[in-house]
């Protein structure tokens, strides 16, 4: 149950947005421009740095959420956001990606814990400084969603299916504007 | 020295919102709801929180920085801030303050950190459910400020005169309005 009485029994954050919408603006303007605005990364790219950094935090509905979202994006659908959570190294990703995904990491853990290592190793592979900035503004909002999500004990669904409704209203018309 | 070639030599956040302004703008207006919109906390007590919990990431630009906006806008000042960082439960605040605190604390652990025992002792002291969500959504936020900022390597003064300057204008003006 979730630690405050919330107007609606919407599960993860759609709850938490409708109890302060004074905050749910500028959070879904955030990830609008984060994971759908104009990038050099494919929209289905970063919902998988989203879903992965959300799999390290172990929250379920930022993780469902947006390995749905990701799913709905990449031609490899669900079977390649799998295998990026299970091991990031060994999925069947470009060189870039992991790179990228190696930043993240290192951003879930702690901020100092990005290394000259990690952004020279996503240069080498053709990281552009944007998209070295936005994995890691990335990784860093998604440590803030799942621990907002999380933190006021918000209810997340076991079946599949919510998540899959969720990604085409979020493909379709992005987030925020519902 | 910055992980990313930014436009200008500010410190901290500061650079990379020259270099990003599409994502400046719904971080500065969140960060304005949070700390400095329409509460029944002070805003004083919740650039507390959010110094406390840069403290506890090591984020030294955005402690310097939030306890200095803290500091100009409590009575007590930076003897003040320096006592709750050292030893928030013996510092002279409310025993709400404390428990809002400690709920902070929690988050930047980890979200499934947040216990009943957290909240029911917040309410125990009179804190409303929009005061523990605005606590926990201050303390996800600089989860990822702090990540944001040390992750990309961006530089913080060590003279405390500058973070005063800069006190001056976020209580005069606010977020994101310069």
């Amino acid at each position: 149950m979730p630690h405050i009485t919330l107007p609606t029994d919407e599960p993860g954050i759609l709850g938490l947005f409708r109890f302060r919408p004074e905050t749910a603006g500028p959070l879904n303007q955030l990830v609008e421009v984060l994971l759908r605005g104009d990038s050099t990364l494919s929209r289905g790219e970063r919902e998988l740095i989203a879903a992965y950094v959300s799999s390290l935090n172990s929250c379920r509905f930022c993780f469902s959420s947006h390995a749905a979202f990701a799913a709905a994006q990449l031609p490899e659908g669900m079977t390649l956001v799998e295998q990026v959570r299970a091991d990031p190294d060994g999925a069947p990703i470009p060189a870039k990606t992991k790179a990228l995904l190696a930043i993240a990491a290192a951003v879930q853990q702690g901020g100092q814990e990005v290394s000259d290592k990690h952004v020279e190793a996503a240069r080498a592979e053709g990281a552009t400084d944007l998209e070295i900035h936005d994995t890691v503004l990335i990784a860093a909002a998604f440590c803030m969603f799942n621990r907002y999500v999380d933190g006021l004990g918000t209810f997340a669904p076991d079946d599949p299916a919510g998540y899959a409704e969720m990604a085409k209203v979020i493909v379709a018309e992005g987030y925020g504007t519902h």
